[in-house]
């Protein structure tokens, strides 16, 4: 049984197996990053497969742990690259640690710091939270003096940690007081990819890096709230009321996107044009598998279409 | 057995047990943050203390995570404090990353990336190595744009990662891409102390977060070459020749310092001048528990001179 698996798990994609895709899903999740676009680049023949996956009437849901943008901020981002797609189409690492707030009734007089992008502060904000930090703290600096003690607020009860290029001591030791002297701060991380398509051309150190630097100095573990964790699908599942056995994860990361995918029972297809290669992937230390993977999701259309 | 072990276990210092400390002890291994100073602030009483020791024939070592000084650039500060330290007494975790290279016949026409302070790049020099990086890079930038590669040295053999308060996504993008991308790159950290009193007042983030950032992003651990890895021994053996059971390791960091004492083979002494207070020494998770503890050095001192 165990050949068995490994040969039927982790297919080509081919004209068998889209069209049984195809016939068995209802809901295409799709990552951003590495599959929709890289950098500010769209991938080659996205537009008419998203178009033609709509006309099959497949549902079309974005679902990517960049938390540097809101849902809106994205949602512009795609018509910006000629995609229509609509903010409730779209689930953002920077929603779900807004959404873990609300959903933990985290209490709105206390505030939350955030290492990390604009797009953080905003979901707060839409939630009813104060944000603390983001943008702003990535120009401020430390005095390493006698006598001088840096201030933190003593008000603030989570902090949240996204990627952040702006990254500097100041955010590090604010975010680090906040959680280890503030009685009760949780400590949630947007999500740990280790590295993400920030330009076209390379990988850059991801979230996972700046949560790690703030493990690394409290010692303490995050709850994450984007993928792999399932978070989301709940937020999803209340506004599509989709099964997960009907919804295809597609994503270029196979420690998010795909662990995701799996992790809520949705079939799987991994796309060649992001961070993971094929010698990865068939590496015998990979143990996640996607059920399907491909070049990139025009491979899709090709196929359909030629 | 295991109730005798935790009674005779972590005595607080008294008159009985510093007097058989000092006949059964040839040498006295010192941490310095948080056991000879904080910040730029010499804790009470240590010259004095130092100065009976050093009158009692006993040899005096200072072993330092401080990976931000080099050895003779520490024995200036011991000096603009007042106390005579040379530079052959004193064994950084800077010096370590240098000999570690030394030791492991680095090519010498191969390159070092520094994440971290001066103190290495010096030590590196002396050792005969090229360093690159360091504080120079805390000022650059990067740009995100299409079309734009960030270009890193492909000769950059070995990263070293250390306590770097300049920490931006420069360094973190460059130390990444050399040791995913350059063939066989070392992955060094100086040490992974969470924390440290850089100020007398309060602590800050330490090399442990700066490492755990490129951990983050690399996905690769280091080799540690400061405490509590037993590395830097073989040298002060080899300068000294003293038995490490004739050796007493002094300083405030349980999972370092301490532990660094216990996997050489050494008497342990915790000072709570330092990051560890007396619960967390006391707290039933910590397993790490020092022969003697006390408040500061200067206890010594005051229980031989009452």
């Amino acid at each position: 049984m165990g050949d068995d698996r490994s040969t039927t798990a982790c297919q080509p994609l081919s004209l068998i197996n889209v069209r049984s895709l195809l016939d068995s899903v209802d809901c295409f999740l799709f990552d951003c990053d590495g599959v929709i676009w890289k950098g500010d680049t769209l991938i080659d023949g996205v537009p008419q497969t998203l178009e033609m996956l709509r006309s099959m009437g497949k549902k079309l849901v974005f679902v990517t742990n960049n938390s540097t943008k809101s849902r809106r901020q994205n949602a512009h981002k795609f018509q910006s690259l000629g995609i229509a797609v609509t903010e409730d189409e779209i689930f953002t690492s920077s929603y779900a640690a807004a959404m873990y707030l609300k959903v933990n009734e985290f209490p709105t007089e206390k505030k939350v710091y955030v290492i990390g992008g604009e797009g953080i502060l905003e979901e707060l904000k839409l939630a009813g939270f104060t944000g603390l930090g983001g943008p702003e703290d990535g120009k401020k600096t430390v005095q390493l003096k006698t006598n001088t003690l840096f201030e933190h607020d003593k008000s603030v009860g989570a902090v949240v940690v996204g990627l952040d290029p702006h990254l500097n001591y100041y955010k590090l030791q604010y975010g680090t007081l906040c959680i280890r002297e503030n009685q009760g701060c949780i400590f949630i991380a947007t999500n740990r990819d280790a590295t993400g398509n920030l330009t076209d051309l390379q990988e850059w150190p991801g979230a996972g890096c700046m949560v790690a630097a703030i493990c690394g100095s409290t010692q303490r573990e995050p709850v994450v709230v984007g993928k792999p964790s399932t978070f989301l699908m709940d937020f999803l599942q209340k506004q599509y009321n989709i099964p997960t056995a009907k919804m295809c994860m597609v994503g270029d990361r196979l420690d998010t996107d795909i662990l995701f995918g799996q992790n809520a029972g949705c079939k799987t297809l991994l796309v060649l044009s992001g961070v993971t290669n094929q010698s990865t992937l068939q590496d015998p230390s990979n143990h996640i598998k996607p059920d399907i993977y491909t070049n990139q999701i025009s491979d899709i259309f090709n196929l359909l279409n030629s």
